[in-house]
């Protein structure tokens, strides 16, 4: 290997070193962290953040990619160099040009903006109180536009925004695909209203934490997470976090009436963390900026995998469903494994988004996305978001909005300055069904594996195919290479008119 | 304030930061991470050390430092300044002296040689083979005495290691109180030898692991751990760490059939964070170097001050007893309280010193004391310190060593280039009964209150005497204005002489 990649990976190791040490304070803080010690720990991870920055933007690492050949123009560089160095040399300029790009006044005042918009968006949910929040938003907005501008002002900002998280797409190409998803989505809600709805009162019998944790670690058993290299805690709300290469760990929270959400909340993680944990674009870019996800949306596609396709599925409780009745017993006493089921999989309109089933969580996701980009082009004025979400709510999810509570107040990303996230959680579900569709080719048996408790087959197709090059391929390269064509809801569409027209028997 | 010592002090916090940052991962590594994270946290371990490292050597440090008058011939600075302030710069002075001394590659060489060393003990301890260890002591010891020459060239090796542990304190000073104190220690236990001996098969009933927890909780709740600045969780073995201001961890562990091992344990470990989380030498220097304990020897004082003064008397049991039994029922039923207090207090040489009971412990450290002082001086060759180590401990408990894992191999300090620490241990036990003399002073009715539970008062007077000054004081300044006298043994004979008489009826 050239001298000049070698000494670029090493000062790429070390910054990633200090995002690690960064996220073991994180995890510490949201698991373990006793309570008065919180605003010393924010001081913590400042400076931890500064020590990262400070690493990222070594002018070392500038040149170095230079006397690789790597530019904004050509991030790639030398046509010389390997594959997989150009790859990574894409990557690294990425973050590079990311990192370097932006102020350091409009990175303090929007660490600033954003402390206190998140403080004000607690108040005003807790008060219902959008006009003491919308300044926030205001601000936050006019921050997030200056800060689109520096990283890429030949484009729009909506468009700079999105590529953060789904590197390569645009606000077109994202609309592109939800238009058509919209259509199908609504189609599939609308007949599914038309036939008798689901009761799922059978799933909210109280079951103890001890036996909800026996639950969660069951599944991650099954689903062959590795605990050599992670672990199960609890949180207030279940995430998946990366302190190391080889630690990956996971949280939950266990609800005394409602087992079912400990439960599909481990799948979910568990599938966030597989991903993590499969990551191994060779020795030699261990721990570098190629060993991170191709983006937020195949990251979701791996949890929603997990969690929905595999997890919610008939043939998953086909083998387990005996071992889930015996752990919450006596709460599934009587009950039929196809009743729980179709309980888990009870589709109905709701206010809120984190709540959602399978049909309209992606409605939840495409009103925001619509929302979010008129707000940041300037289209939609923040006084108007409140009428804009009740407006948009009635169309999609057929609900009268009662107040911002259940509309736009309910979500912390806009307070936190996330503008252009929200649309992964949707793309995720259309890559993993897409997935879904080239895994049933290799593998045609793919339910009677299920069946016979052959997840592991599953998870080796997806650890060669998705896992493994971690960001070496943008997105789009990636669902070609693995599927033969590019993103496409119809996939996702055909999955929930199967499984749904069974369900409801439409 | 002078803004020169406002821009150290902020230097300083910094510094002290990152080495908290470090003791997150540090105490992560021992109660969480999952086992194949293993080599990646020692490489994050590494960087955050060369990143205090980088912090603490920082020439501006120096530069204020001089400014402020502060040399190492006259560490605490202009005599304009207060006294907090001169007491500052003294350990500031102290800490910048030792990060500088040390040539780099000396510093490298002996991390080195310690890691290697530390797994050569291992294996030689395992194989009862000190020859395989004997020149990794060696080589420890040259790089030792070489760090002692760069620390301090004018005096003597041992003095200067000796002082790193214990500030102010020279092998001529700890000679002079342990001679006293083996004369003494060992005409209390020929006394207790010539009594019946206690049995403490009482204390063997196995305990399950929900109720010894719940045994360590209670006992941090009597001694009023406030749970919001710390928490108790599980290690391979008990100790305290401090991961901030307001952030101060305990661990210990379970061993079924010895309950008392988490009891004790879980009382010492306390009293080191009681002391940990009473610093407090006022919001301008709080995280700072001053607001750190006065000396290993003083924060063995704490811990050995509850775990037996308070936690081993008869007072405390009086009140307690009733409910410790309820708790570990039946493993008590039907024993007096008398009885489980003279098994608690049971003496017996024995060849393991953390096994020891509190007679025999200080003859483990004068053991260790001796053997080591004449190691770094070379009066004592590594080859021959098998058999000096049997003939001290024939000497000095009247024990024939059989074999070196029962001797000179037991402990891993030396091998992790820890000489002169040992001394604290022992030093520990004076301070706390002479703090404990005055305390009776001023609280004669020490007893009454444990008997009623008042640790609150007991805490009071050591938060007050002892904790808040932090390092404000040398510990030959802090014994001296706590007590009036300097350091003398002769009130922890006269404690032992009290109890131990009682109890053996001598």
């Amino acid at each position: 290997m050239h001298s000049d990649l070698s000494r670029l990976i090493e000062l790429d190791r070390e910054r990633k070193r200090i995002a690690h040490i960064g996220a073991i304070l994180g995890w510490d803080q949201e698991t373990c962290m006793p309570p008065k010690a919180v605003d010393e720990r924010s001081e913590q991870l400042a400076l931890i953040e500064s020590l990262a920055h400070e690493k990222s933007v070594r002018p070392e690492i500038g040149e170095l990619l230079l006397r690789l050949g790597s530019t904004s123009a050509n991030p790639s560089g030398d046509s010389s160099l390997d594959q997989i160095e150009r790859a990574y040399l894409r990557v690294l300029r990425r973050a590079w040009d990311r990192d370097t790009k932006l102020p350091a006044d409009l990175v303090a005042e929007f660490a600033r903006a954003v402390s206190l918009g998140q403080a004000a968006w607690v108040e005003a949910k807790k008060n219902n109180d959008f006009p003491a929040f919308a300044p926030h938003l205001e601000k936050i907005l006019g921050l997030i536009r200056r800060q689109a501008a520096c990283l890429d002002p030949g484009k729009g900002a909506y468009d700079v925004l999105l590529d953060l998280y789904e590197p390569g797409s645009t606000e077109a190409s994202v609309a592109a695909i939800f238009s058509r998803l919209r259509k199908d989505l609504v189609g599939i809600l609308t007949k599914i209203r038309s036939r008798p709805q689901i009761d799922d009162s059978i799933l909210h019998e109280t079951v103890g934490e001890a036996r909800q944790k026996a639950g969660s670690d069951w599944i991650m058993d099954l689903l062959d997470f590795d605990r050599g290299r992670g672990r199960l805690d609890i949180s207030a709300h279940p995430f998946t976090t990366t302190l190391g290469v080889d630690d990956v760990r996971i949280t939950t929270r266990y609800i005394p009436d409602y087992y079912p959400s400990s439960l599909f909340s481990t799948m979910h993680e568990t599938g966030h963390a597989l991903y993590e944990l499969g990551i191994a674009p060779g020795p030699d870019f261990q721990g570098t900026e190629l060993a991170e996800a191709a983006s937020m949306a195949v990251h979701e596609s791996q949890s929603r995998f997990w969690e929905n396709m595999v997890g919610r599925g008939d043939a998953f409780w086909k083998r387990n469903f005996r071992h889930l009745a015996e752990l919450v017993s006596p709460a599934l006493d009587g009950v039929r494994r196809e009743d729980f089921v179709r309980a888990i999989n009870r589709v109905a309109p709701s206010f809120i988004r984190t709540e959602a089933d399978e049909v309209t969580y992606g409605l939840h996701i495409i009103l925001r996305f619509e929302l979010e980009s008129d707000l940041v082009s300037g289209r939609l004025a923040v006084p108007d978001l409140p009428a804009a979400w009740k407006v948009k709510a009635r169309e999609l999810l057929g609900l009268e909005v009662r107040d911002d509570v259940h509309g736009c107040l309910q979500d912390v990303h806009w307070s936190a300055g996330l503008f252009g996230y929200f649309p992964s959680y949707a793309l995720g579900n259309l890559y993993a069904a897409q997935f879904a569709t080239a895994m049933r080719k290799d593998l045609p048996d793919f339910d009677d594996r299920i069946s016979a408790g052959d997840t592991a087959s599953i998870l080796g197709w997806l650890r060669e195919k998705v896992h493994a090059s971690g960001s070496t391929w943008l997105p789009s390269e990636l669902i070609e290479r693995v599927t033969g064509s590019a993103l496409d809801p119809s996939h996702f569409v055909a999955y929930l008119e199967g499984k749904y027209s069974r369900i409801y028997g439409y």
